[in-house]
């Protein structure tokens, strides 16, 4: 069924105003009908919803709320080097698809580009769209974009903090995360050419483990998707039989 | 440094005669120089190699040969429904990247486009390109467009078959895979809008096993990448440390 991410504050007792720009989807993107159904999310609960009327925005009536969790039992954060937009792009959708919890560009040495915060009302938009398809209960939160000494900061309270590198790794992502069961995992990625050394060293002074992803050379673009699948994986989701 | 896979009956001796397009690559595009080292692999050994000369293509002298393997201990086949060619393209890519052994685009009822075996050649290029990049020793093997029952056929030495499907996955990838030690698995993935039932059916008295990929929908271009992943974390690498 067709899943949208809504605001709580577009519910009034037993209705939800749409937005404009989901109203359209509804009535000319997928053509619905009233009284066809669609399925709403908070972040915190999900809602059964069906179409009451298509002007002049879409308002759905609420048939049945309840609790759901599709996501993975742990929270993951994934801290990316600046790249080229259409590869963060492609990286912030696949992410979503993947489960990650908390997205943030990260400014290094080697990063080609400046950061891109007035980027970010267009990548919340693919988060949202790709939420959605991806039957995600909670939306991936996507951070500002943050230097190394922000980030170190930001990930205090994470009980396994990782930075990929294929020289600087002496364990396996595999080696550590088998070490016991960790409730909050951030891994920074490093951009085109990687980390450098100077990073790494402050990030081993500041807690963080260098892990490798194995013997083959992965992309920038193509680290973040193997990490968080290996996550996915290995932990499995909340509520799973 | 640089890598180039290489035919075996590109060396003669103790010198490697390299295309046309690599020689360009070489000369035009690292700008590298006589005297410069180079890796060169052909899929069985690897080659420690100088540049001796440029013209009319470049000679490469082999310094030292040697036995090398950055490849994950299990084979890896996926079958992948036939989708649009720039997804194709982007999957073919990042399978390499991830470790993936053997690749074969098949025709699914709900496949939206027509065999596209004309583009292998394109495939093979993206192929021999991202296995340079991600240093891979052997180069993924693209089969030609197949139908299920050849796929099957095709198979039939694998000790683990199974197929992704979010309603006839029972397991989890997670419960299948942790049964035993496997040698070989091939995975088949669906094109938009998944296998048909028929199709399941059909796979599953062939001995495919159906599993899920967890509870969030995953696109048919992100699921390979997420078994691939998956795989290659869980079997870790050849010669590992």
């Amino acid at each position: 069924m067709q899943r949208y991410f809504i605001q709580k504050k577009q519910i009034t007792q037993s209705t939800i105003q749409m937005t404009k720009e989901d109203s359209h989807h509804i009535k000319n993107v997928m053509r619905m009908k009233i009284g066809e159904k669609v399925t709403c999310c908070d972040d915190s609960q999900t809602y059964l919803c069906e179409i009451k009327t298509f002007e002049p925005v879409v308002l759905l009536s609420i048939i049945e709320t309840y609790d759901e969790n599709n996501e993975t039992t742990v929270r993951v954060l994934i801290a990316h080097g600046l790249v080229r937009r259409e590869k963060t792009e492609e990286v912030i959708r696949r992410l979503t698809e993947l489960g990650c919890s908390e997205y943030v560009p990260i400014i290094l040495h080697r990063s080609m580009v400046k950061p891109m915060d007035e980027k970010s009302s267009r990548w919340q938009i693919i988060i949202k769209e790709a939420s959605e398809q991806a039957h995600r209960t909670h939306k991936m939160v996507l951070h500002s974009t943050q230097t190394l000494k922000q980030l170190v900061e930001q990930t205090k309270d994470f009980d396994l903090r990782l930075f990929a590198d294929p020289s600087m790794g002496l364990s396996s992502l595999k080696q550590v995360m088998s070490m016991k069961q960790f409730k909050a995992i951030a891994v920074i990625i490093g951009p085109e050419g990687g980390l450098e050394p100077s990073e790494c060293q402050f990030l081993i002074e500041s807690g963080f483990v260098g892990v490798h992803l194995g013997k083959r050379i992965l992309r920038t673009e193509t680290a973040p998707l193997y990490v968080m699948s290996a996550i996915a994986y290995h932990y499995g989701d909340q509520d799973e039989n």
